[in-house]
């Protein structure tokens, strides 16, 4: 969570001056994002802007780790599209010839739009409503995008672990190893197939999703977002809302109501409906995964906070133990 | 440069309605602030700028460090003088109850106007003259504050090198404590008296300095004022604004266009004049001493960058040697 590179105002005014967005007025590093920098940027508008005395807000984000360059089409045309769908996601702003994304130096960049809202740390059922709604619309509205990816799937659960070792999971929890080994083999032997599948956020925690009240104002960060099962990201989703106290303590209230939004949107079928306690038990093995390997990788040093896997571990325990009645509603 | 603190998006709307600025609309944590966190907020703006349509922008500082509660009243209070006499300086939000700052907690916080603009890097002349022009001009209003403070001066100098010792600072670099132990005695056997004297900012480094091309258009980050001699908050200035690569290269230019800028709007007296090449000594000492004691004391983990001492051991060698040529203009 912090800015990784200085910009100066020369280096912005620079930027900037390739999109038609006027002049910059203000850019302040914000302390979001754990693989980019990002600045909110305010220009005075674009000429049309400008001319009804308005000025102009953006995200500038620049990825520092993790993405490939390769991929940001990926990401940058889903934004464009999902916000001609009308769904709540920033767009991307285009350069004057075109381009979705810059080079400062070696680094890639993009100009984003601002939407308002908060992120809410701990929602309440109307809002958990509001959040499946959004999530089933994205679904339904990138179901003709044609460009694939995904890189955060089974293997790369088990290839990240493995990585760690069970010297590694051990430190950071004594029964961390056998809880991956046996989650591992579960899903490996279990994992379904055929399932509707298409872009998903895979993402999509509360600190990803912009409120005004009860209303989502905008979904962010699409950074991991791929192409896998729509139930499989409602899964993440539910895993990443519906606990308290760092998985200690499941909130049936806000499960209920994530899962009633996404279905007021696009039901369920009765297959994803039975497959929704293994792809959360894979959904938690998924963060399991990638805290480790970060836990055991940030330095000392760095400037984000480690987040810790055993939340994850717990919730994949509450999975295991409470199969279909985790998403059967209160 | 960091935000320390999580506010969750309930603990800022419950400190918001304490003012009138209408409700949240956005908050992000900024990157700036070595000592507070920061939050750049929009909220949907007072009633009266509602009925024009127009939202509100502000500044939420949290005070981590180094503030004394008991200083809050003198930094706040000469936000709302200087802005009251038409300085670009950020007006502080008074809440409901007039007061100008709160708690969240046991910690203080006040909302503060949004200035636009960005800060430079490598001034241009035509921007070192308006900031000597400014700075002057805070020198003015500020006439008749009646509130005093000051806690940064020689004593303090001589304080916090003791804090480092011989061994710390030789440390950061062998030739230190021999640089510093000449410093504080000629300083001490040598600092002024009788100069005028009123409101200094004491700080003002171009990242405390926002700009829109070559105007000013806002002074920020008061956390330092303090009552001095006018020449020595100059002084400061100087060595903060007219040097590039970390002290190595004197940038006459800038020198002789903040002097400029300074002078047509409050000339200097000639004991201020002659007193210009010690001061300027001072203002390094003031650098050298606070960057030695962080950079001793600064956790290894901490989220803020340790500042090298010796770019302003090299500004002090800079105006022993060159006396009053480094305010003679070019």
């Amino acid at each position: 969570m912090a800015v990784y590179t200085h910009l100066s105002a020369d280096d912005l005014s620079s930027l900037i001056a390739h999109y038609d967005v006027g002049e910059l007025v203000s850019a302040k590093g914000i302390a979001e994002g754990v693989s980019n920098s990002n600045w909110l940027i305010e220009t005075t508008g674009s000429d049309a802007a400008r001319k009804n005395g308005g000025g102009a807000r953006y995200i500038l984000t620049m990825y520092e780790f993790r993405i490939e360059m390769r991929d940001l089409p990926f990401f940058l045309g889903l934004l464009d599209l999902l916000a001609d769908k009308g769904c709540p996601v920033p767009r991307t702003i285009h350069d004057r010839d075109g381009a979705s994304w810059r080079k400062i130096g070696d680094k890639a960049v993009a100009l984003i739009e601002f939407l308002p809202g908060v992120s809410i740390d701990r929602p309440q059922p109307e809002q958990a409503r509001s959040v499946g709604k959004a999530l089933a619309e994205i679904h339904l509205a990138a179901a003709d995008y044609d460009s694939r990816r995904n890189e955060m799937g089974l293997a790369s659960w088990q290839e990240l672990t493995d990585q760690c070792g069970p010297e590694g999971l051990a430190q950071i929890d004594p029964a961390l190893p056998a809880i991956v080994k046996d989650a591992l083999a579960y899903l490996t032997a279990n994992w379904p197939a055929g399932l509707p599948q298409g872009v998903c956020h895979a993402d999509l925690f509360p600190d990803n999703v912009l409120m005004l009240g009860d209303r989502v104002s905008g979904l962010i960060d699409f950074y991991f977002a791929c192409t896998d099962f729509f139930a499989y990201d409602l899964a993440v989703t539910h895993a990443a809302w519906c606990f308290a106290d760092h998985g200690r303590t499941f909130r049936p209230e806000i499960s209920t109501a994530l899962m009633a939004g996404y279905e007021s949107v696009r039901p369920l079928s009765e297959a994803e409906r039975a497959a929704l306690p293994i792809l959360a038990r894979g959904a938690a093995m998924r963060f399991i995964a990638t805290r480790a390997y970060d836990w055991l990788n940030t330095p000392a040093d760095a400037l984000v906070t480690r987040k810790d896997p055993m939340d994850f571990a717990r919730r994949l325990q509450f999975y295991a133990e409470q199969g279909a009645k985790a998403f059967a509603g209160v």
